[in-house]
């Protein structure tokens, strides 16, 4: 097979991919505002210096692009979590698609107080474990397929109720700038959010060029099953695991395996992967927070102590800890892009 | 901050890279053998198949550079499995060199049976059990970074007991030349193995180019603990998962969220992977099995049942599954790269 065709081999490419490389760095036209959302002024300034710091190859703090790896909390860091996260809108609407049919979901006073519009209760104290249950009883019992296709069609129909967009229109700008800044200078970049991975990952790519083996999140296992149509995997309830605080950390070991150099998040939820990746690590790192200080063009809530999105033990620990903390009030020229 | 620096952007690389593609394409002097290993035959000619359907945008098979993940087993696959996996020969090692000192590993009785050489007993039958008390020994209580610390000094020291070379030495010169094939051609390549995911990270991006964000394998929960010196991951035995038959594509799930193409493996460990790889994927799809077939140059061992790498069901399957069985004896020109 000696005319093997000339795409399945790479050794050529070489010689042209250090001119490219060449050229890149020569050329000042390509000098365009990699963060065109972001106001001038000390957040921005620190995102950009830490790029510059980890590529340069001239720099102490020089980072090689494997090691290049960045995570980003997902509700409220990257779309919105208010007034409630889009898996939990997602829920309540297959609960209220699903229930005139299901005698099984009418009997269930969690989904009782759901359907009452009893919502704060759910999110309020310790809110995954309401949560985790409405997601068991929407998120087991079919296969991945089923589960993905479900998840399609919802975000097809769905809007947002303040904004009248569909959720996946509310991707913050600015962060798909960061995102895109950090992936052009050989990033890669990961989600490590308390959502479902599955739910996550139907939109991941599409909306944030994050494909699914870089969205980590909370899971449960999944049962393997030869049937006569084929394999499947189904969805189950069993060894839940939640993906926030001290379980971020320890699942970007399991999943990453390394420890990345850069983090997003914005609540307190995100604490401890903040300190995981910022304290006594040996590379350059990057801790930023999200404050949402903008009722008028999005929300005004991480002060409350016990909501979605509380930020109170982690906003105390920034300046010690030299998070850059961004307020989306004052940092951000806009939240979303144009419609 | 309009000077920013020309690295900082991607979108000035596109006409020059669209010109390279076209160069690759026009190129034939690039059209070296990519499998230089492979003898040919059936084996290399439906690797070579496969690669090129896929990549062929005017084909009716052809695959996206996303969807484009390829999933190996490790032991056995990659490297050797005998005379026992590379995992148990550091657990023996580590437990040697720790008992002397440690009163609670001389009153094990599976450390004694080990201590006393009945590597085979701890090899027979339901494998794992006996394997994972021993993985637990040398697996749990350290930190993470210091387990990996511990696999660094094994691998520097240890030899293989026939071929008296580095572990990291061993792998399979084929199977190197696929990954790169595969890799070349806008693949992906993951491990998915039995062995332990921190096990295998130490030394997978520099033996296969594969990083640890790549590396599925048998896990148990880390603990995140933020200590004066700073924060860490404490290796327990907590929820061990084993990445084995079933778990395989429970896994590749978990961490990959896609249903790969291409699979390669060489137990009956490996059917339901293969099974939900190849059977009904709407994609083109490319099971190979590997057989032990070669007592001169490496080992023959696979049908054997009950032992390691017993390959009995998998390869009854193989004909009706159309995958393709490999002989290591009749296939491969070589086993190992040149010392």
């Amino acid at each position: 097979m000696s005319a093997y065709p000339a795409r399945m081999h790479r050794n050529g490419a070489w010689p042209l991919l250090v001119l490219l490389a060449a050229l890149q760095f020569a050329a000042p036209a390509f000098a365009l505002d990699p963060l065109p959302s972001w106001k001038d002024g000390p957040a921005r300034q620190a995102i950009l210096s830490f790029v510059n710091t980890v590529t340069d190859p001239a720099a102490t703090g020089f980072v090689p692009e494997p090691d290049r790896i960045a995570v980003f909390d997902n509700d409220g860091t990257l779309w919105p979590e208010n007034p409630m996260p889009a898996q939990l809108a997602f829920v309540l609407d297959e609960i209220k698609r699903r229930a005139p049919a299901e005698s099984a979901l009418q009997a269930d006073p969690v989904v009782q107080a759901l359907l009452a519009g009893d919502t704060a209760k759910l999110l309020a104290g310790a809110r995954h474990d309401g949560l985790m249950h409405l997601l068991a009883l929407t998120h087991a019992g079919m296969t991945t397929d089923e589960f993905r296709a479900t998840v399609e069609r919802w975000i097809e129909s769905a809007r947002h109720p303040r904004f009248n967009r569909r959720y996946d229109e509310l991707a913050y700008q600015p962060m798909l700038e960061v995102l895109g800044l950090l992936r052009a200078n050989g990033f890669r970049t990961f989600i490590v959010s308390g959502g479902g991975a599955d739910f996550m990952r139907v939109w991941s790519e599409r909306v944030y060029g994050i494909p699914p083996d870089q969205v980590i999140g909370s899971t449960a296992q999944v049962r393997y099953d030869l049937r006569n149509s084929g394999p499947v995997l189904v969805k189950t309830l069993d060894q839940v695991f939640v993906d926030d605080k001290a379980g971020k950390p320890a699942a970007i070991h399991q999943f990453i395996g390394k420890r990345p150099i850069a983090v997003f998040g914005n609540s307190d939820g995100d604490k401890e992967m903040l300190e995981y990746i910022t304290i006594a690590n040996p590379r350059p790192s990057l801790g930023v927070i999200i404050r949402h200080t903008d009722a008028g063009r999005e929300y005004l809530y991480d002060a409350n102590p016990g909501s979605s999105g509380t930020l109170i033990e982690a906003l105390a620990d920034a300046p010690g800890r030299g998070w850059t903390v961004v307020s989306m009030k004052d940092d951000w020229i806009r939240i979303f892009n144009d419609p």
